[in-house]
């Protein structure tokens, strides 16, 4: 079988020394698939949890790396949708099982197939612990099946859209699915990568927004990404003053944090749904609150193919662009420890030429 | 001003050692506000959570009761919707604030006026600690403002119908407010007073109903009472392989429980709803099961007096009624200890002639 000679930035077992580089090979692209040279790479906070083992499913060699902006170097034979040259973007998904109700409903994100979906790095494993690993976007090349394969509108700058791919899909979906439109105060907590694409998204789409964020230095950003309001999560008053005030909050915080702290901002029948934690929340979520208001607590993961399309389409339409520093992909262990401690502004994006000629 | 002597089984401090009968006095009606003869009063989990003081609120000498079935013994002179002989009911509000929002909308059960809604027994509090207590239907009398005051339907046994008055709109109103219908798969999690209601409820509007119970004992009558399955919460086998089964889930659990033990059998975009607990899970949700297929963790507490006239209508229609137990006032403290052991079936209701004629 042919193959294509890749170059990589990952880890390599679960005692986590940062990424170093390494080679590895893909696959040549079958008639469905596209082969796609990787320009540019966002850097999600996923990537550092997945390869530090925070989630426990971990497969190593592990090559992060879910938003993906490239060109195509060469489609199969069945491929209708691209061709070779196109700039095309691969984000948190590569393949699903197509057959489950939620695929047929191009829910894709809710695969209820055996192995769920995909992950476009390490995916897939089945229940019996077989299957195969997935390498990301930290790399010189990845192959997807054309259907996961999305469109990059040309008014967009493609140094800036990769964090549209993951950041700005998970907060859009949400708000879609949530029916967030004009007249409606929303919330949203923590304004990191994911926050200030949920800041943008929810005010083009009408919102009031107020964020919730635990930076006295981020509360003059907030306000140019389109917040009415901000609140210090700090300022216990503050929170008080505002009980009862949102109809929907998004909370962005990607590691476990006490909900109890932005229940009470909810007005009766509001919502709050976490798209960044994938696990535990701190302590144990009090009903007196949520019954009270007759209020819910709900979560989301990533959106679907077509959400993702639609947000890129979105973003161009509305002139929404991440926030983004460019970094080589050899500084990308120390953009890691920014990012752990809060320093990024908002998102790093990985230049892969890097890799290719290294500094 | 005119006062009306009554006696009662309360508390009267918060070393609880069991109720005990004590004297006291209402006032006489005002011009809106009826007398009612209490005739029989049900017996809820609340009424044995407030006078153990166990959500730390509770006003002494505390008189529980909220599910009041009673006679009107004499109308205010702007009553106009009820008149002396009437057989009526009394449930777990007597007031609210009558003019923010959900009161606007009849939703007095979500008050947001100073002090939220009045309720039956053990209310009002205001925010600085002062207020006057309320006492409830554990008594020979009580007054009542008409507003407040249901319309029992001729078709219902009287002796049987109390526990609607809190059990049943406690459960009618969320499966009322999320939709539930025919095509739905409804699961009923534990089968006491609420639950037993629950399931008669879901089932009369066309649901596909499966009671999750952890006694083995009572999964004939889950069936009688119309479940279509029912699961022992202690065959964790059994659990799973029931899991994305359910559209929606109503927790009737009167203490803190594991929450996460139950979400993942809904489905996509399901939800859980506990109307039992007013307090804290027993450990953090997992935010993971949430997220991976769009699910809500949610809250209600009992329902609108509109909503509660609704259900006394429904139960008449669809010969729906709580099974009770009949007891005098001085069985009461045995009838507590054996709903803490869950050995009721299914919801106790005193006779209140016992306590003007003690046996």
């Amino acid at each position: 079988m042919e193959t294509i000679q890749a170059k990589g930035y990952g880890a390599s077992n679960s005692i986590f020394n940062g990424l170093s580089e390494m080679k590895f090979e893909r696959h040549a692209p079958k008639e469905d698939e596209v082969h796609i040279e990787v320009l540019y790479c966002g850097v999600c906070h996923s990537d550092l949890h997945q390869v530090k083992n925070d989630w426990k499913n971990t497969i190593y060699p592990c090559v992060p790396g879910h938003e993906v902006i490239g060109r195509v170097v060469r489609a199969g034979s069945a491929v209708t949708t691209f061709q070779v040259g196109d700039v095309v973007g691969v984000g948190c998904m590569i393949d699903s099982c197509g057959t489950c109700a939620p695929c047929q409903e191009k829910e894709e994100n809710y695969c209820e197939g055996p192995v769920s979906w995909t992950a476009t790095y390490n995916g897939y494993m089945k229940p019996d612990g077989s299957g195969y690993n997935t390498y990301g976007g930290y790399s010189t090349d990845i192959v997807v099946k054309e259907s996961f394969v999305l469109r990059i509108p040309e008014a967009l700058d493609i140094k800036a859209v990769a964090p549209i791919l993951c950041a700005g899909v998970t907060t859009y979906a949400p708000l879609k699915h949530w029916k967030i439109g004009p007249g409606h105060k929303v919330g949203v907590v923590g304004l990191g990568g994911l926050g200030h694409m949920a800041v943008q998204l929810a005010a083009a789409l009408g919102a009031e927004v107020t964020v919730i964020t635990s930076s006295e230095e981020k509360q003059g950003d907030a306000a140019k990404l389109g917040a009415r309001h901000v609140i210090l999560s700090t300022d216990k008053k503050a929170v008080e003053q505002h009980e009862l005030t949102l109809d929907f909050i998004l909370s962005t915080i990607p590691d476990s944090y006490d909900i109890n702290d932005y229940v009470n901002l909810l007005r009766r029948d509001g919502t709050i749904v976490t798209v960044g934690l994938l696990g535990e929340y701190k302590k144990p979520l009090n009903n007196m609150d949520v019954a009270m208001h007759r209020r819910s607590v709900a979560g989301s993961i990533i959106g679907s193919i077509q959400e993702t399309q639609e947000v890129l389409d979105f973003c161009a339409q509305h002139h929404i662009l991440p926030e983004v520093e460019m970094i080589p992909i050899q500084d990308i262990n120390k953009a890691f420890d920014k990012m752990q401690d809060e320093e990024v502004h908002y998102r790093y994006v990985i230049d892969m030429q890097s890799l290719k000629e290294p500094a």
